[in-house]
């Protein structure tokens, strides 16, 4: 009987066949664009409270000293350094988006491969390649459950972001076609991540999860661990579990005609994305009405905005990130958006707490998640009507290499007011000619 | 406004409020006999070899040597030693199992709280009333969810056995209820566990994960790491999306009238619980009939019964487990159904694969889990109809302890054929006045 081959294993055919030679120019660099955003947002994570807390914790457990904690003196073992640096690149909120799938699809993936790297030299092409391939596994795979899965809850990033992890560190241990149902097979039944942790630490541990089961994952395959031949699609499977009607044609078809990491926007503020057009819209005008005195705020949007971030309530920094109230409060009062914005402080201030009450959030199915419209009325009675079809930093409107370079600057002068950001930078750009990415993380460890 | 505490809030509520005094006798008894069943099953496993890769791999991360690896010289961190020790006790698939749910409960729980006693000293009772908050945690959970839940494809062992190790290992680290409800809620958002693993040695990784994670869970919770308020009923909590109706109800109503561990079942037979009503009746009519060439069996049974083990074509020892075609054949060769008859040799065996060809298994609704029927044809055209309502080791149809205790005498033996058990056994029946537990692990290292 000739051997009909399930998705999973077709998947892993892909993943296992696909060479650096493979991937077009335009999408190598995109790669490296989501490199500087991940070094960007790392640096800015890696000090927050939950991230220490966590590494205190996992520094008691670890041996070894395989993997560096990107922006910290710390190194940990590998798995540990899998988990922070995904957990650190994604605990404020200013990690990039996969919009179709709402994945937010560099933490996991880029953070298990520069753990990974801790344990054997891994080169820049390499690297690059596995980036590319992770992330395409976990974008495919989400696309096949959007949005059903993420409408019930799942933090899709984390339960897609194990797959990645597993299929981009198969991918640099050059893992048979096998092997590499294997990994996805452990990786599946890894799977795991809530919607309602967001808001709270508790959000990083499943982010962090997915990166560290991911290179796990990977890692038992390679020493022989098996698992399921269809951990998809199989009756008990990934897809029967986690969602209603998967569209299995997404997990395979087109491979290698487009690249989902085209499809990657990069956040220019620290918050649900589906805040952005809110914030373009109220930012622009904010610049030519610094004195207005607003008394009314009316913002309408994809119905994905009033299930995330209608929080006319929030009481920190991090439930901030996921309020409209306070977004749009916090730019009418600083004029900017940026980490201070969502702080524990700035959510205290009176003044952003007397605009809050008066931002109202609409759903409107005829809204895409990048678009939005406001209305603010002022304390003159003028109402002024804006919109903006596409954020900025969406991949219709994309941040540019500068933009990218300048979110990396401003946050790693966060992390470090001294700090010269050119070498990490051209390191980046440059890295399809480095010999041993480990480089990368040294360039950010504190001395 | 009053406070209305949701759910998960008067869950913890209960947990944190149960004292040893609050624990009938027979329920603590009960506790006891789930631990000798614990270390009989742990002994059997600790050798396996999906046992020797995951150790091999985790030793590679692993920082200190906090706790024990039942079974073995190696001493590891403790949440490696959590993963490992509940992986060890499931992985042949010989351990206790809470049959409303098919929970199998004391695999995640236990190896948390023993991995826990390696970090700080635990007193007998302590364990003994974490180990029944622990089961009482899961079982309650998956009761609300039963069967929806399972059916879907969930390996709910992992899925509530995280919940059930946070909440033990919260209560031996004397969490105040908001904590808890933290702990159930990073529990929460890892857990995680696919029923298309089964058969395959990547089921042992949610099991193991469920002791880790649910440690780790009560471990940052007690360092004031912080999760959602309602991680089990909010709107994208754990119910909505791992479930379809969840009946709330069974959390928390009745509490402390009955304890769940009293429902549990402990296995005379290596192999998934839904065949053992079967085994029951072949091993019974194989005792009068040794010489009988058998030409037919039909096996009638609880649609569990097809769903997880209509398996007719096996290829390793794993997946007989899961194989009522398997398991009958065998045991009408060997005329038992101990470890020797689901290893790799006895799938191979040319007997054995005859007879697996002519057992057929049909469904039927009306059968509880616990009870089969079987027809038995044999070559002088004779047809034997059997039937048992309770199988054996069922909570109808109980173990008694003497029969535990020859479980444990009978597994550890083939661990150490000049292991005495007796101190073992005595240690675990006395427990209630140890100072310290750690002594149990350590009357199973060898020398």
């Amino acid at each position: 009987m000739l051997h009909q081959p399930g998705v999973t294993e077709r998947l892993a055919r892909h993943v296992v066949a696909t060479r650096w030679d493979d991937i077009p120019p335009q999408v190598r660099h995109q790669a490296k664009r989501s490199l500087i955003n991940f070094f960007a947002v790392t640096l800015a994570g890696c000090r927050s409270r939950p991230i220490e807390v966590a590494l205190l914790s996992l520094a008691g457990f670890s041996g070894g000293r395989q993997a560096a904690v990107i922006g910290r003196t710390e190194r940990l073992d590998a798995l540990s350094a899998a988990f922070l640096n995904a957990a650190c690149a994604n605990v404020d909120d200013f990690c990039d988006t996969h919009v179709a799938t709402v994945i937010h699809p560099t933490a996991p993936v880029a953070a298990a491969l520069l753990a990974s790297s801790g344990l054997r030299p891994v080169g820049g092409r390499d690297l690059l390649l596995a980036l590319v391939l992770g992330n395409e596994v976990q974008a495919r795979i989400g696309l096949a459950i959007s949005p059903s899965h993420y409408n019930r809850g799942w933090h899709i990033t984390s339960t897609c972001g194990v797959f990645g992890a597993a299929a981009g560190c198969g991918k640099l241990a050059a893992l048979g076609e096998r092997e590499m149902v294997c990994a996805l097979g452990i990786a599946a039944t890894q799977s795991a991540g809530l919607c309602e942790c967001l808001g709270t630490p508790a959000k990083s541990v499943s982010v962090g999860n997915a990166a560290r089961n991911g290179l796990w994952s990977a890692m038992l395959a390679e020493k022989g661990f098996d698992g399921p031949v269809e951990p998809l699609a199989g009756v008990q499977g990934f897809y029967h579990a986690l969602c209603e009607k998967p569209d299995l044609s997404r997990i395979t078809e087109g491979w290698g005609d487009h690249w989902e990491i085209m499809a990657t926007s990069y956040k220019p503020y620290p918050c649900s994305f589906v805040i952005h057009p809110v914030l373009d819209c109220v930012l622009d005008w904010r610049r030519d009405h610094r004195s207005a005195e607003v008394v009314r705020v009316v913002v309408r949007g994809h119905p994905l905005l009033s299930v995330r971030a209608d929080r006319p309530n929030v009481s920190t920094g991090r439930e901030a990130q996921v309020s409209v109230q306070h977004a749009v409060a916090a730019s009418l009062v600083f004029g900017k958006a940026g980490l201070d914005q969502f702080t524990d402080a700035c959510v205290a201030d009176p003044k952003v707490v007397m605009l809050r009450d008066r931002v109202e959030v609409l759903r409107d199915e005829s809204f895409a998640t990048i678009a939005a419209a406001v209305e603010i009325t002022t304390a003159d009675g003028k109402v002024y009507p804006l919109a903006r079809s596409a954020a900025r930093g969406s991949d219709v409107n994309p941040l540019s290499d500068h933009d990218l370079e300048d979110k990396l600057r401003m946050l790693a002068a966060g992390w470090n007011p001294r700090y010269d950001a050119a070498p990490l930078i051209d390191a980046i750009w440059t890295l399809d000619e480095a010999a041993d990415v480990s480089r990368l993380a040294s360039l950010v460890t504190p001395h």
